[in-house]
């Protein structure tokens, strides 16, 4: 016990907000604690940095390599740093968290011009990344370099294998590299119930962005370079990103907790299962109307904004259009059947 | 537990080689597991990371602002960049760490031109500023506008209340702000046995990097501005620096248990007995010459090479200067008497 | 005469293709062997730079404060970067030369982050710009803090006076700044026939990059801070952005000589009335149709690309859009009746 | 003549102060109006960039490619840019104009690191390189990877070929680059008496950073790059280091005027014995000490302070150490017998 007493919050509150707002999974936990105790190598050279080279090419293939990072902006950004010149710029869809998420970090930090592409449903496809994928060799124009797709997208849909090939497929042939932001990477994957390298390595993808925070980890996402030849630089781009931790051994063996068994799948089908939950349970109350296909672990939905505001005095959850009273249900993957249904039940009450 | 079996380190093994070697105080880890379930708001609005407000107003006076991030680099290039328009510079000792040992991260994604003075000992005098501090106003110089200062040094030295008393009403005579580099900051305020603010606060440093990760957090540092006119953009600079915590209160938590009690005091104090009980064992040893002060956790020495290296079977350290046969000891907070005793016992068997 | 014999160009040979395609007006090239001889302090405190500041505050105002640069892309990414803290961000037509046309200079060495926003003819309005300026205080979002308006526009259209004071007064509302790019503010004024500071610091523009290289001059462009608490760092960012001229005096004295007189409204006027009679000369012709409204030195126009290639033998110019078949003719300030006849004359041949 | 009246600077008055003070040769003069009339492609698609090309090579070797651009702080920050990966560092001498005199530019727009080193004329040897040429492979550690040298130095040194050929040797044994700051290498060649390529090419040099603008142009630096191997990224980095111009013919034709004939040796040798008619003028003045050999143009001289003060009233130079009572007389290529005879007697009149 801390020597102080510390005021704790109230564990049995959840929430629809966001996939962050959860806590760390008991068996992740458990692993840091058995990391714990005598002294390791710092900076990654202990045995659970080194064991998890492993653990990812089991997922990933035998080049891939891996290099963890604290945030998911930080895996965003030197992913992209270390797959693009000074001087080139990024392909993605106008609501890549890359473009409206990271504070501009990207550009900021690392001089990255993005190329925004307007999408329909969050999805990058050959036709829309023609738009932008031009201008080759001139000077004037900031040179594209990278294609960067997310996966479950912002907007809660996915990518299926095949457009994912596609996508590798014909930015390949411009030249162009293929980076995945896979913040949610592991519930596309359940969702599509497909093994991760089926969205990533063997469908062309160069470099991804694994996320560990929002499926379990106290903190942790990865770099994860699946085209040797498409990155350069990592060890010293993350150390210059401020992205070495001292003390790795803690953020390597969660990463080992999640990926050496089944934890990954088993949080991100519940997840999932919660949003699709969530869905059925709501969709044919008057006044919610589900707004994008529900895919992975997210709920779209339109309902009066007097009632989205009732609501959040007892279950908190972000406005995503104002303008259009849409609002987003997200399911972290501690959420349980009965939270889910309590948040079901208290939604047909308001607009019973 | 993991649901997959992890291969578990030796935690009877501790080293000689760095505080970033050591792992998480129990203390800390109880913090972090209370912490756990349930929602909490993501990226600082949480209950821990508002009580930690007032946990370092507690300490450096109630003007001071605290915002947590995940490295030594970090906190560093964030309260630097939040004190320096681009065009400005940093005076520093040579040896300081953001000039050595960031890998160049201030220049890379902060622009941040170091002005390095030589110094003896690690430490500034205001004389040794006066070699850097000029060309004001003269657009072809970058503009000196931080002192920035580490105590304890990378060479194990302290500034005392005075020197730093001295340096910052200096540095403020030019129009200088005064950074101070706290990743020991602890060891220092126990080894002089003066509160944190004495050294910081009081003796009129603009803006702290505290370190918690060397003195036992699992992971976390701070820039603690202590005079808000000194510092602007931390909430967009934290986040463009790739440093915002999405499940902050994992790290906010662990500063609530080392700062609302005495444990940061403890484990100092701690890891200054044990470099003190070293040097004490060793420097009668023929063949063992101490080279440094020994004033807080590290012991600098002087030693035949073969004998190092057939320590170093044994016993992890760094050599410190090849040229010269020097060596750094550095004791963490985990040490213990009998840990030091047998390291000691060892190289008087080396040399005897 | 140059020792060793150099072969030259024909300069018989005129252009539609840009009005950097034009040499130096015979008065500028004029001033520049006025200001030649003997020495003259460097790094812009010689007389001609002096003058420099009474010249533009008679166009601008007393509060006028002038900094030549080399060129456009310069002139915008020191405005910009006087304007912005290393968080803030850009709103500006997705059309705008900072935006498609510098290589990603804003990015790369200044970090900033572009908010494009599509528009129909290459003009943003209080609408617009609203659909940019959201999200201020939260760290996730790249702070808007600067509208960027470029008069005339890429497209060859006009804001008017009562347009530009509407996106001021909206913007400052807002509390954001205003830039405008006035790489051809001179052929606007000459077309609305109105005083330079009609359009710009009478209108609320904050800073303003005036355009020099394409009116006349061999080289040079300048930031003007219109507003002087818009703006911060001038010397030191013009510097450090690779802008300060060791021989200023042969910059300034050509805005001298382009500004002192009438010399920017005759040019403007003449490369302006070209274009009119350029789109006079061909709108009836078939096969050719004048795609956007011809306001000040351009015409947009659609013909045959087969017809267009083959006039390019004779006469440069660029395609603008090859999927619709358009083209860009740009009229210089050099381009007589004559040349703006024969052009006309051969694309009535070529669709006759 | 411009339409309005200009006030001219005393054409009379020259200064001892920088090469920078002087104006622009009556060739070069003449050569920009030569370039001038009719339309040339803009952007450096003219005659006269095509034709610097060669004359580039016919000094430097057939595999030399050339970049001009506006300043000498480009040139060198273009060049290093371009053999520096974004963590990769520069070797330099302390007093080395990339490190003092640009403003922090290197830093600032190219994250890059100076890895400074003490020299006692300005000058590195390998022994002097090894102070900084080491840590690789070590993220901690900026990674070194350009030696930059300056001939002449900044202390008006020179090296010799032989010195040039060891530390590219050595340099490159270590796996480094080496870069030259050459913003007087035409004085140094012409002090030596060899062709330019010898201390450049010939030795080893990898880029070259060549100066136009003190040895007579109007405005005009060039980025050099002898081993294609050793830079990449110049199209873009120029650009994107806002140093493209955009009537780049009256650049380019600066240069041919300067080197297809000897105008660049007739100007680095006027200069050259314009400092040793100085120095052998003032050696025997009671009260002058020159304090640095005088090779190249630049006389370092130590003499009372307020006989230099009551001297600055009619001739203009600088204090290089005002605590040492030293300052420079800088001789540019413009300069007379009778102007330094002029000088020479007014500082024996001072002090006699």
């Amino acid at each position: 016990m801390p020597s102080h007493p510390i005021r704790r919050h109230d564990p049995a509150v959840t929430s629809f907000a966001s996939d962050n707002y959860a806590g760390v999974h008991p068996e992740i936990l458990a692993a840091i604690e058995l990391a714990n105790g005598g002294h390791q190598v710092a900076y990654g050279d202990d045995v659970y940095t080194e064991a998890l080279q492993e653990i990812f090419q089991a997922h990933f293939g035998e080049q891939a390599r891996t290099w963890p990072v604290f945030n998911g902006t930080a895996a965003n950004v030197v992913s992209l740093r270390a797959m693009c010149a000074p001087w080139e710029a990024v392909i993605c869809a106008e609501s890549a968290h890359i473009n409206t998420d990271e504070g501009g970090a990207p550009e900021v930090v690392a001089g990255l011009k993005m190329l925004p592409v307007a999408t329909p449903d969050g999805k990058l496809t050959p036709a829309l990344i023609d738009r932008q994928a031009w201008g080759f060799g001139d000077v004037h124009r900031a040179q594209p370099r990278v294609v960067s797709l997310s996966n479950a997208t912002e907007l809660g849909t996915l990518y299926t294998v095949d457009e994912i090939k596609a996508v590798c497929a014909h930015a390949h042939e411009l030249g162009l590299l293929v980076h995945l932001d896979g913040a949610r990477i592991t519930n596309a994957a359940a969702a599509l119930d497909v093994p991760l390298r089926a969205l990533t390595t063997d469908a062309g993808v160069d470099v991804l962005s694994f996320g560990g925070t929002k499926i379990g980890l106290l903190l942790g996402e990865a770099v994860v370079v699946l085209n040797p030849a498409a990155a350069r630089g990592l060890p010293y781009l993350r150390k210059t990103s401020m992205q070495l931790a001292s003390k790795m051994r803690f953020v390597s063996v969660q990463f080992e907790a999640l990926l050496a068994g089944d934890l990954w799948l088993r949080n991100a089908r519940q997840a999932n299962a919660m949003a699709s939950r969530l869905a059925a349970a709501v969709q044919d109350i008057d006044g919610v109307e589900i707004t994008r296909p529900v895919q992975a672990n997210a709920v779209f939905a339109r309902l009066p904004a007097a009632a989205a505001d009732r609501l959040r005095e007892r279950f908190r959850f972000y406005t995503w259009n104002a303008d259009l009273g849409e609002v987003r249900w997200m399911c972290a993957f501690d959420l349980t059947e009965a939270d889910v249904d309590a948040f079901a039940a208290a939604i047909a009450a308001e607009l019973g």
